[in-house]
């Protein structure tokens, strides 16, 4: 993975990129990775992040953020499929100031309305349930 | 612009980007138009909108995504240094089913924490102040 001066190697996000943690993964390619939010702010929370060791949005070099956007666009395609809804949730966090809590750019896909999004990394969910979900959405991916 | 089935000309950004509507406008160029949510959820709150006629993230081309997104980094960038916040969120709802209320593609780009945003859409802001802050904001894009 590439590198800049100020990136965390040890945040959680660079760990399951480099296989040291484990994670329910529902997409891979080249570029990005895809995998269940285990604090789900609502069922079906899922992340995208891109292989590449940027902070926020603003590390990422164009092309690189161009590979993540399509990875994105896949999964919420996906969620829609699988899960029968209609709308979903965008979010991105950039910085500690914004609420930010995993230093490795993230592109939150929460398939719910705004107005009942649970609090962000507030609780875990049931693991045995965001499984079944990770199984579901990557089996149309 | 292009157009799909689906899309409503007739919705607000549609308007802006036609010039039948005004807006406080801080970056324009061939792709993409940027300018201040007029019923902000944090000072500074600018829209990033493609010239493209997609509803959700799932209606635009991987190419026109990526040209959109090199301005939300621009706008990003620009909105840290002129109010010297170190935090942003990005935020795009997709279908009514989420939150969104205007169905022309829109990323959000608050500079305040997200446990600190005023409600989506609920209240319109002071308009001198936010045409002061489209007119700082611009100065450095």
């Amino acid at each position: 993975m590439s590198q800049n001066n100020s990136y965390d190697n040890n945040n959680v996000f660079a760990k399951i990129l480099r296989g040291e943690l484990p994670c329910f993964k529902i997409y891979e390619d080249d570029y990005s990775l895809a995998f269940m939010d285990i604090m789900p702010q609502a069922k079906g929370h899922a992340l995208v992040i891109p292989k590449f060791a940027a902070e926020t949005l603003l590390e990422i070099p164009a092309d690189m953020l161009a590979h993540t956007m399509t990875t994105v666009q896949k999964v919420m395609s996906a969620q829609k499929t699988t899960l029968g809804v209609e709308g979903v949730v965008l979010m991105q966090l950039n910085g500690k100031d914004a609420g930010q809590t995993v230093p490795h750019l993230h592109f939150h896909l929460i398939p719910e309305h705004l107005a009942n999004l649970k609090g962000h990394s507030a609780e875990k969910g049931d693991m045995e349930q965001i499984k079944a979900l990770a199984e579901q959405i990557s089996q149309v991916l």
